[in-house]
């Protein structure tokens, strides 16, 4: 189909300067095509089976006990299913802490994904937007300000492992000294943990996962792991999901997902890249994107353009490109800045080539916003 | 890999009974496979292009436009995406209903999916259940006397196009006069036409598109055509969602759908499906799936079993068969009742296989149900 075959042409062509968004490549399930002759469905309930055969419910198990092990979930009291994608685990983990505290108050960072403010909404859950620092991550002299004032409302974190501008990290650890501090005794933190939890529980940086006081991490894995299509996993506590489930007759199973019907075919591509890779494998090519990062930095900040990256984050943060570069490279841009995202199968020689085009740009005097530097 | 081995020749063998759930397995995507190698994500508003590259929105307004025009959407005024399934489409109808209409009532059937029950307990709305006929429609006394005490409240109707259990559809029509009749003027009905949709409309039967009054409607994408993964589309008036959209700076594009990224490889599935075959191509599978229907009704009768199913149905109720049965062929149960549903690939072959089965069990007086009958 003629189609088809253009666009299969166009896609091989723009997947060359794919560096703007957190979506790594480096991945091949051509050995798991044989699944997609078949029509399958991770109905309902990971963990309960019923007369429906067409699923992968064990591979998916399999999935969630992993980044239950890597998010040190409390043992015996972790649940979690494989979602299609990061607004699905944070719906997921948004649902869960309002089914606890219908009267609580949800509090996140402006740096905040977009979806969030879309799934506050469509769960009427009140809310309040707290400042961010420069580097994005939320601002704890605000947050300390505001909850005094709502002391009497139960608190809701929404905290962001890895914003998705400048990939900033919440202070977890922080935050509950806080809410000790002002003996507030009714609280949820959920982590949206989407881009750099992996690496980051890999690399044991961070300080978000269940010992540091989550109850629940959304995870992607199509961003870091990477996948053909976007897919997620959400951990929560058990003891608290088994508020929200109910029995329901039809399928057999236990009703305890956001979507009924769901992809089986994510959790294997999941399931086979843990498999092939394993913790070890994981963690080179997290050293090596880490490393690539820095290249990068440092490559730009040479030709005279101020880039910048948090800790132990893939993402490089400069001043807004051209739309030429941005059309490119796919940049994501907000306000002042755009960034480029180190994932696995970034290669150096594609950073080179856009530094390159930095560099004419910058010659040509067309980087206007040399200026406004961040971290001089 | 082993595991992978094994868990193939399981699923090989068990799709070779396969007749209890509404999920064609006759399709062929192979062509498409070379989609996998890439991270695709259909990001946002599929009327929206941005800097993001590695969508297939082309291929998703192309189905979307498909189900406009066959549904009959008004012209100029439709609006729709490819959503992660039936789950998705429906809590995105029902969304809008809510922002519309914040303080309506939701009137649904028994017979309604239990994943709307979730949906409405996520959107926080008040809803009542009506009565169903024994063939599974919505009793429209129950539902007449139930407005008539609710005339100071929006109406907002669920309408099964296609239940679960029988596949009933709700009248759409006289639903409406109801609402006229009581001068009813704030009201919303989505059709819930996951299953039945396509073929009904194809055949232009059941009444339930936007001619006849519907505001939205959800049609799975995986059950008739065929996926090998869940999915579906809602189609909705544009007016209608230009009251929930937020223009997000971040993407670059208006912030409409549910999820916020989604599977880009599977509207291109749906599209290739509906390219290869036409209208003409599915009209002829919907004639020879009803055809099927038709024949296991009547050997399930020749054999003593009174088995019954609705007008243009392809689902077959009969007595809940033993337990060895439901496991062998995967049927699913609902009180006295199993069901199966001839969807395209499903063969007289199989049906005859399955007939023999029950045949065995009836003479060995294991049918323990056959004196509840329905329509004897």
């Amino acid at each position: 189909m003629e189609q088809l075959e253009e666009f299969l042409a166009k896609i091989r062509e723009r997947a060359s300067a794919y560096i703007g968004y957190p979506a790594s490549m480096d991945f091949d399930y051509t050995e798991l095509y044989p699944l997609l002759r078949y029509n399958l469905n991770n109905v309902g309930d990971p963990f309960v089976e019923s007369h429906f055969a067409m699923h992968t419910k064990s591979f998916e198990r399999e999935v969630v006990q992993f980044f239950a092990e890597l998010f040190h979930a409390p043992q015996k009291d972790w649940w979690g299913y494989v979602t299609a994608g990061g607004s699905e685990s944070n719906l997921y983990g948004l649902y869960l802490a309002r089914e606890m505290f219908p009267h609580g108050m949800v509090y996140y960072s402006e740096a905040t994904h977009y979806s969030v403010q879309k799934n506050l909404h469509l769960l009427g859950m009140q809310s309040i937007v707290i400042r961010t620092t420069k580097s994005g991550e939320m601002d704890c002299d605000d947050f300390r300000e505001t909850i005094q004032s709502h002391r009497h409302q139960p608190v809701i974190i929404m905290a962001n492992i890895g914003t998705t501008m400048t990939e900033a990290k919440d202070d977890v650890v922080l935050i509950k000294d806080m809410l000790k501090k002002y003996a507030i005794k009714h609280y949820y933190i959920h982590c949206d943990a989407a881009l750099a939890g992996p690496y980051l529980a890999l690399l044991d940086k961070g300080h978000f996962d269940f010992r540091y006081g989550a109850d629940s991490i959304a995870v992607s894995g199509h961003k870091f792991i990477g996948a053909p299509n976007p897919c997620g996993v959400v951990l929560v506590k058990k003891s608290n999901r088994d508020r929200i489930s109910h029995a329901v007759s039809y399928i057999g199973s236990m009703d305890t997902t956001i979507t009924g019907s769901r992809n089986a075919v994510t959790p294997v591509f999941i399931w086979y890249a843990l498999k092939k890779l394993g913790r070890e494998g994981l963690l080179r090519k997290a050293m090596e994107s880490m490393e690539l990062a820095a290249y990068a930095v440092d490559q730009l900040n040479r030709i005279g353009i101020r880039a910048w990256k948090n800790e132990w984050a893939l993402t490089v943060v400069f001043p807004q490109a051209s739309e030429e570069i941005r059309y490119k490279w796919q940049l994501a841009s907000d306000g002042d800045w755009s960034h480029l995202i180190c994932m696995p199968g970034v290669t150096r020689a594609q950073i080179d080539l856009f530094v390159a085009d930095m560099k004419q740009e910058a010659n040509a005097g067309r980087v206007g916003s040399l200026d406004r530097v961040y971290l001089s």
